[in-house]
This record gives structure tokens, C-alpha cells and sequence, in this order.
């Protein structure tokens, strides 16, 4: 048995000035920013109960792309590759995979408050 | 003054099986489907508190897209102007807007619980 949930979103954002892309998103959702830990990830600030919502410079085009949070990685993509979606690359800890429908997505390790409590339980 | 907050997201699914994508995101996000009020749209059921998702059937490529709710959609937009975004085009009641980053989102009437007391208030 494993456990997963919608983590939140990730906001990639295809520019050399992430300082402006955080400042812009922060704004336009009301979220004050979170210190940064490196030069590619800006948290927001979404309260204790609030989603994980970071922007992040990337290379791509821009888009949105959520996260799934899983107390097991490899059970999680096992799971998802049930249900049609297929592994992309791995990076770093978490897995980057493609829906059916096309769009990517990330299984990465527990993020949220409140998980053990109000994560799904796959049998 | 008016008010504004992040209200979900959209996952725009380029699909002529809006029903099998229904199935793979809520199986995936572990939320059960609401029934379906047009041949568009599947919302899915996240709490009482949560965000407001809906699976998308559309023509164009499959994307993921966050919506705005707002108690005055003009004020909302022309803030969001303000922030650098640009108008796309209004669908209905709602206006399609570009971020400065290149990604497109809504911004819509209000949906959620607890706008009122929740939402960022702006002068």
C-alpha cells in the first residue's frame, strides 16, 4: 500500500528573469513570495492547508504542469502507468511523466502538511 | 475595490474522449468525478475547501491553465494589465488573458466557498 495526493503546481516559466516572473505571479494570485533555495525555484507563500505552488525558470515554452506527492515514488509511477500515462525521465528524486493526454507531469516525494491524514491510499 | 484569488485549474484536454480523459485525472488526483452539466466540461470533487478543477475536451494542444475568480471581472483584468498581462479574448463571461510569461488563464466569476472571508481584497 502506498499513498498519494495532488501536491500542487509548478509555474514554468521559459525567461532569463525569474525575479519578474515570480513578481508577476505572486501578484496576479495574491501569494507572497518564499525565500528561494537556488536560482531556479520561487515558492509562494499559500498558507499551512495551501497547495505547493512554486515558479520555476526553465527552457521550455511556458506552462503549468502539476505535481503528485507519494510516500512511494516507484509505486506511485507503477500506479500511473496503470491507469496510461508513461515515464518521461527521471530527475533527481522525482519521476517527470506524460498523461494520456498529453500533458506532463511530475511524482515527486511528500511536500504538504496533512498528508498521512488526507492522502488517497492505493491498495 | 474588489476582490480576487487563484479559484483552481483547467486540464485542457486535446481529446475526442473527454470521458477516458475524465477518468485517467481523477484516478490520478484520487478525486471522483461531478456529474456533467455540458459535453465540455467534467468537474472534479475536491472538498468542500478545495480548489475548483474541471477536465477540458478542447482543439487545441493539451495544456493545464489556472483560472482567477473574481467578484468584478473588468477591475480584475485591468489589475492584472497592470502586472504586464495582456487580454486574449472574452469567452462568455469570462476573459481569456496571456501572463507575461507566456502562459494563458481565466479569469472567471466567482465559484469557490468562502471567497468572500478568503480572497485577496485589491484597492
Amino acid at each position: 500500500m502506498h499513498k498519494s495526493r495532488l501536491a500542487g503546481f509548478i509555474i514554468d516559466c521559459q525567461s532569463d528573469d525569474l525575479d519578474g516572473a515570480a513578481k508577476f505571479w505572486s501578484q496576479a494570485l495574491g501569494y507572497s513570495r518564499k525565500p528561494m533555495e537556488d536560482d531556479i525555484y520561487v515558492p509562494l507563500e499559500t498558507g499551512p492547508e495551501g497547495l505547493h505552488i512554486e515558479v520555476q525558470k526553465v527552457d521550455h515554452p511556458s506552462r503549468v504542469h502539476l505535481d503528485i506527492e507519494t510516500d512511494d515514488i516507484e509505486a506511485e509511477v507503477a500506479r500511473l502507468e496503470g491507469l496510461g500515462a508513461s515515464r518521461v525521465g527521471k530527475v533527481k528524486s522525482w519521476w517527470v511523466m506524460a498523461a494520456p493526454t498529453g500533458q506532463l507531469f511530475c511524482v515527486v516525494r511528500v511536500q504538504g502538511k496533512g498528508f498521512e491524514e488526507k492522502a488517497n491510499q492505493w491498495e
